[in-house]
């Protein structure tokens, strides 16, 4: 298998877990989203994915896009160890936190929207800071009182098992700390991004330990 | 069933296609995003989901949140008639053009971002309304884009079998229709809209046919 992906991005390192911690082992292919422009809209890029994205995943030929599409057919093709539960009730629920932050958090501080917000419509950075900060401590205090309600964390997001909701919640902390953002008000996602931290998956996937880490 | 949700909503609609589809009957419960300050704030609300996000659906006490998540449910336990296919690399690809949608489209024209951008970075209703056009013109262009290079569409997205990618495509065709984007550049899309819209499931599901449209 080869991920076409960048060190930074969330959507490649929420893979970068699933793939790693399933024990597959793949070619790391650089799209650098700041140089040359963007790697990202090169031709050739462009015609693996139309959309310009990453990551992007190519499984003998077989090309996917979308980082929770990708983690279905990577559970589906190779579902040792599970990424999900099996009662169709708890797989609703930590799909539905997977895609409360995918759907709700992360598109809102994408390049491009923050791109859009700055060069667009001239907002100075400390806006875009500000704009950046709501989205996502709006989003993770949700996602707290959520946890808190239905009370069905362990030490993962449903019980001691990790499942894509913790593949989704990691890099968005990742991507919290990196902005500055205030996370005390939610404990309960910092407890479980802590205990996912102390696995091998979580800590080889992240940012700074890939080869474009720069 | 029972499934809290608002007409105009197109996250609810893509639910209410899926049930449809399925030939499930729900209890329609109403919560307007606008009126009473908005009923997605509501304490009694907010106790369903703490998110205020519709559409939430009510199965048997089991409280399911988040669109995309409803519909792979509903599938599990309701697997006739199928929205996903059998093959996992098919699978993959609706679900990605699903969440291009969901995750790429939708999130920057939700009316929480659109009051921000109006509220707090005081944008006029004109700027507004441009960058809605430009996410939704975008996404669909690069939709559009990506089904011409897979060439894996009939009638509907994939093939000539209702997907869950057909099920979101057409709530974003509403909105987009709604807020006079240009839809030109799109005629493989508008061709699996139009295929679509002579199915009851989406003529039944639209937002005008539903009790609470005003």
């Amino acid at each position: 298998m080869r991920l076409y992906n960048y060190f930074r991005s969330s959507a490649s390192f929420r893979v970068r877990i699933a793939l790693k911690y399933k024990g597959l082992p793949y070619d790391y292919a650089r799209v650098h989203l700041l140089n040359d422009g963007g790697q990202q809209f090169a031709p050739s890029f462009r015609a693996l994915n139309p959309d310009s994205l990453i990551p992007v995943l190519d499984d003998g030929g077989q090309v996917l896009t979308q980082s929770l599409a990708i983690i279905e057919y990577l559970e589906e093709t190779r579902p040792e160890p599970p990424l999900l539960p099996r009662e169709a009730g708890e797989r609703a629920y930590v799909r539905s936190i997977a895609l409360a932050i995918a759907c709700e958090i992360h598109p809102l501080n994408n390049l491009r929207v923050l791109r859009y917000l700055v060069k667009t419509l001239g907002l100075s950075e400390e806006q875009k800071n500000i704009w950046y900060r709501h989205w996502v401590e709006q989003g993770l205090a949700s996602l707290e009182a959520r946890l808190v309600a239905e009370g069905r964390s362990g030490r993962y997001a449903l019980g001691d098992a990790i499942t894509i909701a913790d593949v989704v919640i990691v890099p968005q902390i990742f991507n919290a700390q990196r902005m500055d953002c205030n996370l005390s008000a939610v404990p309960a996602v910092m407890r479980i991004f802590d205990h996912c931290m102390q696995l091998p998956a979580f800590v080889d996937a992240q940012p700074s330990r890939q080869p474009d880490a720069g």
